[in-house]
């Protein structure tokens, strides 16, 4: 089962879309187990997986990313879309634009505290489109 | 095949699991080709591959990520867990929990200094769970 | 289906190798929907996904991961292979050596920016050797 999907803009940051990405995907409930890659068609945004709960560790994340892939740093010559451009695909490496979770008895196996994260490096990214691939039985 | 593993308790740091992970997937002898997915249900720690020789590898990650993702940093709102959390929760995504490793003739088709790496990024992580997917044939 | 495939000799860098990692992958086309991994047998290098267009974007890349996984930090105890090597194992797991990309109608379903690196993080890394497992029908 593969399908593309489509989420919806979002501000800079990081963004728990785990209802978002299976509100999409009502065909997870017939697989017994099996495997689901979510793979983002972008170069300025990414995946990932981490805390499902509070917000403030969604803003420190954004906070660190910010520090540590800086916008105008004096070495960077990719520098013609605009300052948060290039930082943006540097992040979207650094955390990846491709994830592989379980799926159990019909539903993604997540652990008790792990959401999915679509993090947004543009400053105006627009919506967002990633292709959803189920494999199992 | 799906199943759950349990991993010990470790200290805080990278540590070589490729033995204890197989240990508890003689499955995978039963495939001639295929794909192993690891799945950590945590947060704050992680999966990678890396230098499976010198322990001093691994002694250098653990300073470098502390060193990179400090604890502390004056612009985290995330601190009530500790200090070491938050830093956790970024190390975990710049790792990684999931991991995609091949199967050839029954065993994983890691290079000659590869092995699997338990990055464990709290003080007191206590034993991790995973979920270890097979598929293939 | 599964296979070895060898890239040539690269030098230091980052370097888009879609073209020669499709060039080994004529079986691609056989897939109508599936998944390929790309699985790198090495510890320093990488692989990852990202803008494939204008090469000063991974000339940026470069510059960055030599600035925030510095050469000869005073920390180091891992330095007998060379000032190279302890960075560029760092660098390979921050970057990982294991790509998903979902397979649509017997091609790879990349968004249209997005390109495949090896990532060199070596001074002189040889070639190197990657396993590519293709699962679909």
């Amino acid at each position: 089962m593969q399908k593309e999907m489509r989420l919806e803009p979002k501000a800079r940051g990081f963004h728990l879309v785990t209802d978002e990405v299976l509100r999409g995907l009502p065909e997870l409930r017939n697989f017994r187990v099996g495997m689901l890659n979510l793979f983002l068609l972008h170069t300025s945004a990414s995946l990932s997986i981490n805390e499902n709960a509070d917000p403030t560790v969604r803003q420190d994340f954004e906070s660190y990313f910010n520090k540590t892939v800086p916008e105008g740093a004096p070495y960077y010559r990719h520098n013609d879309e605009g300052p948060d451009d290039l930082p943006a695909h540097i992040k979207a490496s650094l955390l990846g634009c491709s994830l592989n979770i379980p799926i159990s008895n019909g539903r993604l196996r997540l652990g008790t505290w792990q959401g999915i994260y679509l993090c947004e490096h543009r400053d105006r990214g627009g919506p967002r489109r990633l292709v959803a691939t189920i494999s199992g039985e």
